[in-house]
């Protein structure tokens, strides 16, 4: 396999529904993740929906963050996709922490494709779609 | 366990190198496939790097789209993370045919958050740091 990135699959609980509700700590706690991910931001889009609830996605040099918030659940989501030399686990440490989860569990997917069948390779093989 | 959304996780490969290095082309696949996947769009950001590949985050009401593209290997990597009502299998659908990927692996995860640990119950357990 060809490997590109390291993407960590976050999912977060026990959260104060006040942090979850709050665009601008949200904002806050993600650039501090960032920064701790020794990331480089290209653009960052903050959303607060009506009645209750954050979507922020940051386009990053090295792929994505993103994290949605259900206050009233006290939960959110969040995803970290780094390619090359960022910190994808001292991110999500940061944020997690700047939204006082109590409880998380964090999936960690490798990212790229095979080897075996790489562009070099395509002349060679069957056309086959494998959804 | 309470599941918020669905979430695919797409490699693609076997790609054409000019699609994967066209963010005017990655932004109309895009849109197409919001379109298909009848989720509503809050905000785009299309990025090329210098000196190829493209990054590309939707921000959606049902949570966003991404992809990263690498068009020296023919491949891209993709997220649809979907709540609510919309089709993120149709999504895929469409941006996979219109960047041409011949070959493609999809993981489906479900997010959510298990609800024995769920806000309700958090007096009743332990501190906990899972990670």
């Amino acid at each position: 396999m060809k490997k590109v990135g390291t993407h960590l699959v976050l999912e977060a609980w026990q959260a104060p529904e006040s942090l979850l509700n709050d665009p601008d700590c949200i904002r806050g706690a993600l650039l501090d993740a960032i920064a701790a991910g020794e990331a480089t931001l290209i653009d960052l889009c903050v959303h607060q929906f009506s009645p209750h609830g954050v979507t922020a996605t940051a386009t990053l040099a090295e792929s994505h963050i993103a994290i949605h918030t259900w206050p009233e659940y006290g939960y959110f989501a969040a995803d970290f996709f780094f390619c090359g030399q960022g910190k994808p686990t001292q991110a999500a440490d940061v944020l997690r922490t700047a939204m006082q989860a109590q409880k998380v569990s964090i999936q960690e997917i490798e990212r790229g494709f095979p080897t075996a069948l790489s562009q070099a390779d395509a002349s060679l093989q069957p056309l086959q779609l494998s959804h």
